[in-house]
């Protein structure tokens, strides 16, 4: 039996996109790979509404977020992080180990930042340069408002980072149109291709800027990559070579089913997902208006040990993911993004039913959290 | 036709090896990747001959060089760098970015340097906390006698960083047995895997010494990743797991070859090709006792373009790498290590006297260069 990878990442990848990746590989200097790579990053810039850089790294999407981070923050800047969770504590770590002055904002559990919750941190904290902000805390599945929390932090005439790590792909985020200077994302969350790829990118009011800016390092270096990457022949870092032919088959995947219908199936999974969540008596972790459409965190029931959760889940050929920080051992969470359809999302949540019976949860009967799904797909037409 | 990657990296990847990236994806948190990452972490301390830690993370040999330089040196350290071509600059560009004092030897090119000449460094530098060196320079396919350097420097109570991108899996390196205090490489090199991994190995001595340290941004820190990596279960990098599953299976295939059998053939191919281009009236970049066994370096004959050189051999199917620097345009690369075979070598000599011959280098007959490898190959018992 094949795992059902349900983790909010690394996520299923496409039987295409694997043999893709399993390409002979080819030199990384060679017109063959500036070809496939100009394609890709121009289908990158496509996916973030961006004119400006977008840079294709050999990483984890945590070097994705240094890179960012040393892009438009030093020794002496003043940082807001806004934290709804275990990952905007990464934005903390970094920014403190580089010696920047940082408020953090943290919001309850389960709960975003509005505009608003915005705009009175911004005030408080007095001078700031630069925002941070996880577009999906993956660890709450908390949504934050990327977009109207733009709006705040451009009239205060701060930057404004965005950890998309877990929404790219799956959600809207538009780089131009909305302000945002710089986000991030993996290859290996709603893109549906394997880890090892950091994804970063620029704003085009904003690569123009940094233009100006004095290098730090190398591989974290936006001069270096933005002049050598012009065309791969000159690249400084060898590109992961095969783990790009695979981003670029799922890009293509990806366009050709249209951003719009993608954010769109993203949305009716996530709520199929919530529904069938409730209708067992489980409790969400995060609230609305702040959910995400790509990965939903849930409370164990009173008495379900996580560990044997895990077990049985995985008995039954489903892998979860548990809790990070303060929620360790208390939800468990549930990717449903990138390559995830309604018949992976189904068989999940039967899993997830009989394997609370198994551990003697008794509020629900078995069906229940189907039926509530099958109604929702079913009326969206799916 | 297969296009030969003769480059000095990526080299060819055995297709047992790109299948096994092919697998579906699993969790990094798994006890499945658990597994397959702690196995391959324990080849890699065989490779590097070291009990201490060696780390894997997503990212290019440049990233594990900037790594390695971050864990040993930083504002104020006193650096000196043993250039013998252009990566050397490398190690110097980020020690600078970083503030670090830095003293540059430059080799003449086409030589490295002796235990002596480290030695007369050392004395004019004065204070040196930290030696950086490349085991083969792969821009002139120098390799510098690091068993030797690293007693002058650790005679001197100094640090040694060896960069064996180009060597590790091809040439022997020895990290507790020669008092390397790091060494770093990346997957695409003589480990015959795509690129995308970079691998950084500390001695066990300056392990247990790194545990001391502050950190400094998360992905170049060795105390998070020491500590979170002896399970990836509590992993903060999510590691590229295809191509973790690709250095595994291509480790067991190096393993199974036998380290000295391994090294041995590269020596002979090294020979081979060398005599093959003497043969031919070409002239070599690097002088003896300085050449590597895994690239060679060659001085394009009077009047031949480099960039018409390119094409005719990719015509002829063989992918060829050119200078870089101050030898952009004069020398062209071979790179015979990996997976390469005298098949392989054979087959690119033979293109490189055929192209010659069609760009008009009349200084050599056809079959001379292969006359000369034959008989090396032959009297070697291949």
């Amino acid at each position: 039996m094949a795992r059902l990878l349900m983790i909010p990442g690394p996520t299923p990848v496409d039987p295409e996109v694997l043999l893709a990746m399993a390409r002979p590989v080819i030199s990384h200097t060679s017109p063959d790979f500036d070809e496939i790579h100009g394609e890709t990053v121009s289908m990158l810039q496509k996916l973030f509404r961006t004119s400006g850089k977008v840079f294709l790294l050999p990483g984890s999407g945590s070097l994705g977020m240094e890179f960012a981070v040393r892009s438009v923050a030093g020794r002496g800047s003043r940082a807001l992080v806004l934290k709804a969770g275990y990952f905007g504590g990464y934005f903390e770590r970094i920014l403190r180990s580089l010696g920047a002055s940082v408020t953090v904002v943290e919001s309850p559990v389960g709960r975003g930042f509005t505009g608003a919750d915005v705009e009175e941190a911004l005030d408080r904290a007095g001078d700031v340069d630069v925002v941070f902000v996880q577009h999906v805390e993956t660890s709450t599945s908390v949504a934050n408002p990327v977009r109207e929390i733009a709006g705040v932090v451009k009239k205060n005439g701060a930057r404004l980072v965005v950890d998309g790590i877990a929404s790219v792909g799956g959600m809207d985020l538009r780089l131009d149109e909305w302000g945002v200077d710089v986000a991030l994302t993996g290859s290996q969350k709603a893109l549906s291709t394997p880890p090892g790829l950091a994804i970063v990118a620029f704003s085009s009011e904003y690569s123009v800027e940094l233009e100006k800016r004095e290098p730090s390092g190398i591989y974290f270096d936006f001069l270096s990559l933005s002049r050598e990457m012009e065309s791969t022949r000159n690249y400084h870092i060898t590109p992961a070579v095969n783990l790009v032919f695979a981003l670029n088959a799922s890009l293509k995947r990806i366009l050709g089913e249209g951003l719009e219908n993608r954010f769109e199936r993203h949305r009716v999974l996530a709520r199929a997902f919530t529904r069938a969540m409730e209708a067992l008596g489980l409790r969400l972790v995060a609230e609305e208006p702040f959910r995400a459409w790509t990965v939903t965190a849930v409370y164990l029931p009173q008495g379900i040990d996580w560990s044997r959760f895990y077990s049985v889940m995985r008995k039954r050929g489903v892998e979860v993911a548990g809790g990070l920080g303060g929620l360790k051992g208390k939800i468990f969470r549930v990717g449903h993004m990138g390559e995830v359809d309604a018949n992976d999302l189904i068989a999940t949540i039967a899993a997830i039913e009989r394997s609370l019976v198994e551990l003697g949860y008794r509020e629900a009967r078995l069906g229940q959290g189907l039926e509530a799904a099958q109604k929702e797909l079913s009326s969206l037409g799916l």
